[in-house]
């Protein structure tokens, strides 16, 4: 029986550090936990001569990653991004070494190809850390949910937007001031685009729909709207009809127009309501609900990032990678034998939200009607706001169901239709 | 390999038939998930000619556990109660079989013996189904915050009592309304005294405290308050104060009067704070929320009972079971290592929301208030109402945070005080 395990961490940033002072603050319990020390052997930084909290230690530091991947027995991967982080994994997982990961970027791009090499080489490859921080959704679909089928997730998997989202309802913010006071708070970087484009929820959301369904689920098979265009009007406008708008990852399966079984994934802002668990999800929380076909509705809450909270799924990963060095056994190897096909991006139904600048003029209503009803989209709701100064009226109108395609082309059709001024806003609404 | 893993179901209730049909029906995926198929080899029951959904072979059936256990390679025991199910585990563990298990009551009373059992004949020992049905917190606490540290557990762990506290409020009924309708909707048993004494919370309460603390937690050390006493008239202060009461099971850390860290386990009623999460959780759901050191608060919430959620539960721990049958590798074994001393329930300390009838004279609160300082107890909020037809008045306090000893000492001061008419509640607040 090993009595130790080498352990290697790549990258010390605010992740990694927590995750150092972690594993020898806890020696003890994680030694009683894994029945073997956990021993680190080095970090690999880019510059060895940046400051660091004074728990590294300088003895610790090196920045020649390939030789300490070598001589561990677990390789901790935090460098972020794709590469050198998919080189260092590759040659990890080739050797057999046991790997922990926090990177969604790189698994949601090249997830298949490490998952497989993961099975090839019987080598265990985590990455709770790479989904909603601290909140164990791998674990619960991976492990917890193994029994049953899962229908649908969706999830608030960005905290930054949600913070922002959040502010704009409650203190009537305009998306610029959100995004500047989350810039100030830390919770947006520099260059926000990851965040408020979608791209970072979008990741997530291809790793989800992989654990759910059984499935390849690649990056660039999710549909992705951001909030960059969602302004304070849509969010006075979503409180007038009693909703909340949220950036969701929403994973589901579906049937395409053949009857096929298909995976549908994307990330957008949707119009929530307000029994949804999701609406009153406040701050940089993130929260995740997963309905399955026995178990009903399960609803995930926490800290979705946060260099300390992040640290926690990153250890309990660990902890199970090191119990099988230990003691025998693997984590669960990720499977794609349901092989499900994608849902065309134009064929998912869903409600709309849509707004419209128009002419104050009788008979235009019915124009902008007949306009839906010839592309097949009834109309469920008319809301007409008239403004006294001008000859300008603003309609919000919420759709019954319809496919993405339809509603494009509407879309375009009304911006191209005389009495429309403009189309102000279009957003999917929770059916 | 492995090629088929042998399955014995003991019990076929309302979880064990959902469980067979689940089994029968995707038997493919988990043939997929598993590398192996999953081969039920019997099925046994008391009554033999009772009748049975269609689904259920009766060639499956037996009313002889034994030869069934020791042909099989994995047990799944849905008996409920101590005997035989104890017997029956047992003779399992022995033999090195894995065992799927939802029986509450058995481990909380003989957890330890079963898992040390378990531990020495490295056979597997699930029992995810034992606490809040597909709520995955059993995998949350032994696995997902393996690399943590827990403070504090508190969940709503019953939905019979939860679904009765909720309609008293929403509705206004009265306890015996509340218990007869969920009596008729099936919530409830015929006889309730496991759900609305707290019994059947307190056995979650111990689990949950053995997996956050590392330290053995038997039944008879959670000090245990069930929802009996509880009237429409609380439920009516509670609303007035902007509390809800709700049943909790709080597994903590604490620090007893020499400094010891302790574990402290208790199932009553609290008088809840609108901000904590438990408050809004409605009907017969069931919600866990954990506060650990690095991963900060995260909440489980989805549906506590019912057969097939159950039956979610058990199939996956049935389906990792069974992919350590194929695989090799085990399940994280239960760890005593903390060993933590139990807190002595009188040393807990709590705000109280304490009801008195009172004669409506002058100077009898200044006498009441001498009662609570007497015990070193502070007041932080008085509110009194009168009864203008009658001589008496309904006080109530809320007092800063006290110890329960001096808590039930005050009460039988107040109780035999000239002017106290009755002491007509007491109940812990959230801090």
């Amino acid at each position: 029986m090993k009595q130790a395990v080498k352990i290697a961490v790549l990258g010390c940033g605010t992740v990694g550090a927590q995750v150092v002072r972690l594993l020898q603050e806890r020696a003890a319990d994680y030694q009683a936990r894994c029945g073997a020390s956990l021993e680190i052997i080095g970090i690999c930084v880019n510059n060895l001569a940046a400051p660091r909290p004074d728990f590294i230690s300088r003895d610790l530091l090196t920045d020649q990653a390939e030789p300490l991947i070598d001589q561990a027995d677990l390789v901790i991967e935090l460098i972020g991004g794709i590469e050198p982080a998919r080189t260092y994994i590759t040659r990890a997982l080739e050797a057999g070494k046991s790997v922990v990961t926090g990177n969604k970027a790189l698994l949601a791009q090249h997830g298949p190809e490490l998952f497989d090499l993961s099975r090839q080489r019987e080598a265990d490859l985590y990455y709770e850390a790479a989904v909603a921080g601290a909140i164990p959704v791998v674990y619960g679909l991976r492990e917890s949910l193994a029994g049953d089928r899962v229908q649908v997730v969706q999830g608030i998997v960005n905290g930054t937007t949600n913070y922002m989202l959040d502010q704009m309802e409650k203190k009537g913010w305009s998306f610029e001031q959100a995004l500047s006071t989350a810039q100030e708070l830390g919770y947006a970087e520099a260059d926000p685009t990851a965040d408020i484009d979608g791209l970072d929820a979008a990741a997530k959301c291809a790793l989800l729909a992989q654990l759910a369904f059984h499935t390849r689920v690649s990056l660039d098979q999710v549909a992705v709207k951001g909030i960059r265009q969602i302004t304070a009007d849509d969010i006075a406008d979503a409180k007038e009809s009693g909703r909340t708008i949220k950036l969701l990852a929403i994973a589901q399966l579906a049937q395409d127009e053949q009857g096929r079984e298909c995976v549908s994934c994307r990330v957008e802002p949707v119009l929530v309501k307000p029994e949804n668990p999701l609406a009153s999800i406040a701050g940089a929380f993130n929260a995740i609900v997963i309905d399955a076909e026995a178990a009903g509705r399960l609803m995930f809450y926490g800290q979705g990032a946060g260099g300390v909270q992040t640290a926690s799924a990153v250890l309990s990963d660990v902890v199970a990678a090191a119990f099988h060095l230990v003691s025998g056994g693997s984590a669960p190897r990720e499977s794609a034998y349901a092989d499900l096909p994608q849902m065309p991006a134009g064929q998912v139904r869903s409600k709309y939200s849509i707004r419209l600048e128009v002419e104050d003029a009788t008979g235009v209503l019915a124009e902008v009607a007949g306009i839906f009803a010839r592309r097949g989209i009834s109309i469920e709701q008319v809301r007409q706001r008239n403004d006294s100064e001008s000859a300008k009226a603003e309609v919000s109108l919420a759709t019954a169901w319809a496919r993405a395609d339809a509603i494009d082309l509407t879309v375009k059709d009304l911006a191209a239709a005389e009495p429309v001024g403009r189309v102000i806003q279009v957003i999917s609404m929770e059916g």
